[in-house]
């Protein structure tokens, strides 16, 4: 007998006839002889109905009582799907994030788990029972109800599986799995049977959300094997692994994109210690993420300073930067949207070099134009017009045989 | 410094500009310089959302998990009603049932309130905060969540404000207060200033729905003093008080009606001991709730017994005494629907004879034949073709002139 968690995504559960079928896939897997605990988010459309009512009492509502609000949304995903589970014949007992002893700090909205006491769960496991918690909730050491934050029901998932020592994890979106690129960008884009941590990780901050960063790591630290598939049919998913060595051979799994960038150019920064902190400590505390970093070595006593970020802070970046600029004795700013990323990410990147040059080579025989470069371990990132970026993508899709199969050496 | 419980009905709090209206009520007695602990419940039409939802998983859904669900409407509403106090510049808190210390029994779906540890709410009343309690639900001493059934929101509120010793425990609601009779029946009825509990629960009993008899009792035993009042204007409200001497001389305070009902007569039943109870036994197994019995003097060895219940109930009673009847060697069983019960209520009929003469009088003189009657200290209850019940009930109105006053003699 294995131990399964396996969460649902808000669109699995979207409608009550989608919840029977949930509880139909949890029975084929405890029929198996499987324990099962599964983790549910809200309904689809639920958690921004909710945010909707909230904005028509208070335009900016408090952190603590938003939290009391949205943890609804879980909660009655939790009853309906236990219900469900009854009336086809199962044992199933529904928790709240509390109930199933998730213990977090205090930051409501973007609450981290601190501890998980399963307790609760043990007992009903052992008794025979399906159990199965809300997502993307807890409660502080002080009782007060939390959320997690964007990508929090993964999170439960994969944290409790860590915490209940789980066979397996299993997170049912509405996708096959994780892809070699975007499907919609490049139709012969090709599902991976499996993926290290690491390149999930990297897919992830580069565009590609099937999942949050933050459940990945947290799935790497403590080694949660879990696997990404499909609510809505029958294909065997995605496995996310730790890394073994055969992998090493892998240069390229995928390349992930992310679109409506932007960049800014913060022109003759003086080059003494300082300034750069002044710039990226003004964005900081504006509260803008910023992606991409540049700068290029200095010439006369002054270098240009560049990153990119999303379109929709680039206004609000520049009127944060304005007064820096002035202050530290920069020449000027420019800044400029319609760009995009296109990232190349494979763990044999670490012990085989020259990928970059074929990437820029690729890119160039197609005359597309590279603004900005930035690499990693087990990846190399590109800024490109946006207008050029489902070529670029293309391009590289099939110049390294993606399509096909991994780019090995 | 006084310290109000309010609680506001879910037509109150049954859209975002409502909510922010009882925002604003509550913000006028804070800054009128009291303590304020408001009790909401969940917005009209969510619970019976909810239900529906379930009902569309399971025919028969399992009560724990319906109490999981239908504590989600109550919290939505206290989150949302502590933004709208917060946008307003009020310092508000909202708990659960579970935050606020409501302890109940694990009678899922109609819980008994065990006891209230109000520790929260008076820290937070210490700080100066509106305190936000969600009415309906409580937890078990294993933190199992639980509902408390019809009228819950109610006897939250009067249970703590018993809890937190509160001066004065205000029910908001969509009627001014509670009248001499229901105005929809007698156009000229009138809004009492006041009622004793024991008036309050002979009124509710006998279907006058403005509270459930549970949170009046509640209210009774611990000495609470109440006020139904108008969330849609400032009207004052009826106030629901101990007994005093004064009322001794109010003999008929107010009339009560019951529509929809039934009745039952078991004919010819043997005059021998256990007859009454198997009736009623049987009745009571099959959890159907009788209203009036009446059962004449014997004659010949045998007796009629009759009894009231509602008339959905009526099929249902008559195929559980079917075998009852042949067992305990009745002569046979006849049914009516199509009935009403009018009820006169006043305290002063304890120390005044006469007034049941007075009644018959008075329907007599309209021509309106009695059915069955029925008396305790302080009502007179009569069974009446529903068909006559208006006329039956502007009569009895205006011939003890209780649109002027109180019938007092």
């Amino acid at each position: 007998m294995a131990l399964f968690v396996q969460k649902y995504g808000g669109t699995s559960v979207g409608n009550t006839e989608r919840i029977r079928r949930v509880a139909q896939r949890v029975i084929e897997t405890q029929r198996a002889g499987h324990g099962v605990v599964v983790v549910v988010s809200a309904m689809s459309g639920v958690t921004d109905g909710l945010i909707k009512l909230a904005r028509e009492v208070a335009p900016d509502p408090p952190e603590r009582e938003l939290d009391v609000l949205l943890a609804t949304g879980e909660q009655t995903t939790i009853a309906l799907l236990a219900m469900a589970l009854h009336a086809a014949g199962a044992r199933a007992v529904s928790l709240t994030g509390a109930q199933a002893g998730i213990v977090t700090d205090g930051v409501h909205t973007k609450a981290k788990i601190a501890n998980i006491t399963p307790k609760q769960v043990h007992r009903l496991l052992d008794d025979g029972a399906v159990v199965i918690v809300a997502g993307f909730q807890g409660q502080t050491m002080e009782g007060q109800i939390t959320t997690l934050g964007r990508g929090g029901s993964d999170l439960t998932a994969i944290a409790l599986a860590a915490a209940v020592n789980a066979d397996l994890c299993q997170i049912f979106t509405d996708v096959d799995g994780v892809y070699t690129c975007d499907p919609r960008l490049v139709p012969d884009a090709r599902k991976l049977d499996e993926i290290s941590y690491e390149e999930m990780l990297e897919m992830a901050s580069s565009g590609s959300k099937v999942m949050q960063s933050r459940s990945v790591e947290f799935a790497k630290k403590f080694g949660v094997r879990f696997e990404v598939r499909n609510s809505f049919n029958n294909n065997p998913g995605t496995m996310i692994v730790e890394e073994t060595p055969s992998m090493e051979s892998v240069v390229i799994r995928g390349i992930s994109v992310e679109k409506n960038q932007a960049k800014v150019t913060v022109a003759g920064v003086p080059d003494r210690p300082g300034t750069a902190a002044a710039i990226f400590n003004a964005l900081a505390e504006a509260h803008l993420v910023i992606d991409m970093i540049v700068q290029n070595v200095s010439a006369h006593g002054a270098t240009d300073v560049s990153f990119t970020l999303n379109k929709d802070d680039l206004a609000r970046a520049q009127a944060t930067l304005e007064p820096v600029v002035a202050r530290i004795g920069a020449a000027g700013m420019s800044a400029q949207d319609g760009i995009a990323k296109l990232s190349v990410v494979g763990i044999g990147m670490r012990s085989h070099s020259g990928i970059a040059a074929k990437l820029f080579d690729c890119l160039g025989q197609g005359g597309i134009n590279i603004q900005m470069i930035s690499t990693s371990e087990i990846k190399i990132a590109v800024v490109l017009d946006e207008s050029r970026l489902a070529e670029a993508t293309q391009r590289t899709h099939a110049y390294f045989g993606l399509n096909e199969g991994a780019y090995t050496v």
